[in-house]
Parts: structure tokens; sequence; C-alpha cells
């Protein structure tokens, strides 16, 4: 890993990213939060669930960097979109963790964070799909975004749905019960 | 965008990532170089397809830190996994391309990066579901990952086919066009 090549990459020094734009909406506390040992679920479960599932219907704004005039040309032909954002919240110490208990449920086991959509990894880099509702030159109106108000967005891509296996798909039983239980599309707390 | 936060984010510095792992296997060149004009396809369309089609089946082995022992605990109970890595093949100053013809195809619209999956993005984070057919200690074998040799990895999640939506989902007639050409499930290349 201890290389440099074209990109600038190395190891020591890491890979920098340069946030394309912002996020803003009315979620501004995280539903869970990294402590020294593990996930800590903010409020109870019934609210954590009704914040997830809030953001089915919160419309979030994505203000897009000016100097990038041209570079969502084109972007309203997609309904839906993918986008990365960065879990500011997490604070770099939270990113060494590597075993949680998803949602911070001591009932569920515990799993890496691989195994997990934790916004507590080594890199909190957050995929969410996203409806696009609208878009106003360089800022974006999406609803299902997950992500707290004022986070940073380092990418967005197409959603295109061929690209999602449906068939031959199996998931972790705990996973299938959080599922279950929040019947949610999509979210990075469990 | 220009503040610091507890994540140590800062605007000016941008946000610092540190691989987990790497990516091996046997696909050396990349499908898409971007050029000071746009992107340029390597070789003949068919042989573009074909590198498409190859990483279906092409196994690629992703070795993670040693240091983050446990962070793969349960992964092989998913079928599939999202892997983020870097395309360390995109030279920075490609980095800041806004528009470009699909896969470099002239015979497609011009369109915004965002509109695309081209590699060379402001961020060229790319994301890929993939097939898990093994792990040995800290590396995974994988198929259907569309990264050259020794990309780095910035993240691996699970893939839940409930957080990528079926209905309602709509894109444009050019990339539509080339998903009925290429017929493949997923890719970073147009």
């Amino acid at each position: 890993m201890n290389r440099l090549n074209k990109s600038g990459y190395h190891s020591i020094n890491g890979i920098i990213l340069h946030p394309v734009g912002i996020i803003h909406n009315t979620i501004t506390e995280p539903s869970l939060v990294a402590g020294k040992d593990g996930l800590i679920m903010q409020a109870g479960h019934a609210t954590m669930v009704e914040r997830v599932r809030k953001t089915d219907t919160e419309v979030s704004r994505i203000v897009i960097r000016e100097d990038l005039e041209g570079i969502l040309e084109g972007i309203e032909e997609y309904s839906h979109l993918v986008v990365l954002y960065w879990a500011h919240a997490v604070p770099d110490e939270r990113r060494s963790l590597t075993r949680v208990h998803p949602m911070g449920r001591k009932d569920l086991p515990e799993v890496g964070i691989f195994s997990t959509c934790s916004p507590a990894r080594p890199n909190p880099v957050l995929t969410t799909v996203v409806r696009l509702v609208g878009r106003k030159k360089n800022m974006l109106e999406v609803t299902g975004l997950d992500a707290i108000n004022g986070s940073p967005v380092i990418d967005i891509k197409p959603y295109v749905s061929e690209f999602y296996p449906r068939e031959g798909v199996s998931i972790p039983a705990w996973m299938q019960q959080i599922q279950d239980e929040i019947g949610r599309a999509g979210g990075n707390f469990y």
C-alpha cells in the first residue's frame, strides 16, 4: 500500500477528497452516535425508527459548488440518484471501531463494521439512493437522504436499477430482522 | 463550506481517506482514460464491451489491512457487497472535467459528469456491487468488481436489495441504450 501513483495517492498521506457541495435539511441530530465502546442509539428505539422513516419524505437540498458549472447537466432525466456524503458528525477517533452491535442494539449480534452500514467506519463515506424531486440551477431537491444538515457531498451518481441484483441475494438474519421491523428502503443506520 | 467540524473536515484541506485495503486482479488497463478534452475509449468498442463483461466473472481479491482485524466479522453471511474504491488511474488534473460524452462515444450526448458513472469525476470514489465468493482471513474473493489491479479500497458495505428501488425508476434514453447494448448489471464505465 506504500506507494505513489498517478492520482497522487500515498498510503501515508492518504487520499484527499474535495467536497462538491453541501446538504441542507432539518435533520440536525445523528440517530446514532459512536461512543468509544460502540454505537449509542439517540433517544429510544421508537423515536429512532421514526427518524429513519422521516428521511423517506424529508426534502433535502443539495447545493453543488458553483465552480462545477455544467456538472449536473442532464441529471433531471434520472428519477433517482446515488448520493455519496461524508458523515462529518463521526469524530475521527471513532473511525477506528472495528466491531459494533448494529444500531447499538445489544439484542443484535456484534459484527464487523463492514458487515454493517454503521456511520462509524474507517472512511465514513455514506451512500444513499435518493429520489430527485427537483433542480434549480446548482441545487437539487431530493427525498430519502439520511444525512444530517451540513454534511459535505463527495459525489453524485446516476441510479440505474440494472446495476443492483435482485436474484440470489442473501443477508444475515439480524439484518433481515431490522428490514422487517423498520421496513425502510435504505439507510446508513444498521 | 469553509468550516471546521468534529471530523476535522476543512474545505481548504479537504477530507482525508485512509485506504482500508487494496484490490488485486488481472485487469491492468482502465477501459476508459480521461483526456484533457474528455473520455477516451481504450481499444475499440467491442473490446471495451468485452472488458466490461469480463468483470462479471473475473475474480478479484480484496486484501484488507491486517490492523483492521475483526472488521470483516460476519461478512460471509452476505451474498453481495458494495465496494467503494479509489480510481487511482485517474490523474488529479482530470478530476476537474465537468462534461463528457459517456464512454467517450461522440454518438452519445455530452452530459454532466454527475449524470454519468465516468471514473473521471471530482472525487473518483467508485462504487460497485460485487458477489462475495469466498473469504480467507483478511482477504475477500469477489466477482463483478470493475476496478483495475492495485486500486485502493475505501470502504466495504453490505448489499441489501431493499435499499434499492425498482418501481418508478427512470433513466435517460442514452443510458438505456448502453444498458441494452452491453446488458451488464453495473459498471463505472458510462
